[in-house]
């Protein structure tokens, strides 16, 4: 395969990477407008979700050329197909932070978290910043070991999404069925954006093994 | 683009079509066992899963084949990285049943829906298996103008389900917060089913159109 191809497929890795750390840094905007009920930083990170739509949008079409201009094979296929469904999951790692910031412009000017739960969204917010940046790294250097380092995240997620389960279930919530809806919701949204971020690394790991499985 | 290409593509086709259909099934039943607290119904929903699982993985390689035994283009290239990116969607689609099966068996032998919410839950599933039905045809035909009208079906699904959000957020809500998660989750999950259905839809457009857009 020409070098044209190596170089413009590197660009292309390049790009889904920028755009996992991207979505990471939407979540943590919208974040700290949940935790903060600020509505301008909301609305901000609603209005940049269009960015990362565009530039998913743009990636794929270089990963349609990079299949049309040179019509790579074996392995070389199998990174521009995966490139493919990267851009796809990546795009996903960015609608959490969308609608989180839509569910702070709802309540507003009320606060939609009860204060005593913020420290688990405070946390869950930290561990998605943290997957979008690992993602990044995943996808850049297509390490298959750093790839599997993704699912500790993830059950860090889970555990704090469990913990705030837990919560929601005892007798003692007093907070209105409003705001367990929100908190179910809420959690929902950062669990799927580890779910995309495990599904990247799930993925640089089949091109290594050759495995494929999908995540329910 | 030999006859092989063609004969294998419409192969792949039909298996992605039959997979959206397959995984509308797998919401009826899921339905079924929710609106009657059937958990041997829901344990087969959540055995099946495995199925649609290992289909969608198998269509994946019969799309990477393509790709690399006949290196198509232009509108051959656009249908494989379609059919490829259908496949997931397809899958995704299948993911619903499942978590709404594991909820019923959760909760089990107490129902999940509270008896007058039960209505609400009969229809969203009537759609979505009516849109798994309409995905296939729209799959199978690629007819763009039936891709529109699964447009009508995921419009029927958040009307139910924007109704239900009302019925949350009522102070009257006399079912407790486990019974307001239970069926914020279920709401959404229905919800996702429509939207990757809508996805399929609006991919067949594209191909037709050019112009691409992603769901958030």
């Amino acid at each position: 395969m020409s070098l044209g191809f190596h170089h413009q497929l590197d660009a292309l890795t390049t790009t889904i990477g920028e755009l996992c750390a991207h979505a990471g840094r939407a979540v943590q905007g919208a974040t700290q407008a949940l935790l903060q009920a600020d509505v301008a930083l909301a609305e901000s990170v609603i209005s940049e979700y269009d960015k990362i739509v565009r530039a998913a949008a743009h990636a794929e079409r270089d990963a349609l050329k990079l299949l049309a201009l040179h019509a790579p094979v074996a392995g070389d296929l199998r990174t521009v197909v995966a490139s493919l469904k990267n851009v796809t999951d990546a795009c996903h790692m960015g609608s959490p932070a969308l609608h989180i910031s839509e569910i702070v412009r709802r309540r507003h000017p009320a606060h939609a978290l009860p204060e005593e739960l913020k420290g688990y969204f405070a946390e869950m917010g930290r561990i998605a910043v943290d997957l979008g940046n690992k993602a990044k790294d995943v996808v850049q250097s297509g390490d298959p070991c750093m790839a599997a380092q993704l699912r500790n995240d993830d059950e860090a997620m889970d555990h704090v999404h469990h913990q705030l389960s837990i919560l929601l279930m005892e007798r003692e919530w007093r907070h209105g069925v409003a705001a367990a809806v929100d908190v179910t919701l809420l959690g929902r949204y950062y669990e799927r954006f580890a779910e995309h971020a495990v599904e990247i690394g799930r993925r640089v790991i089949f091109q290594v093994t050759g495995v494929t499985k999908y995540a329910s």
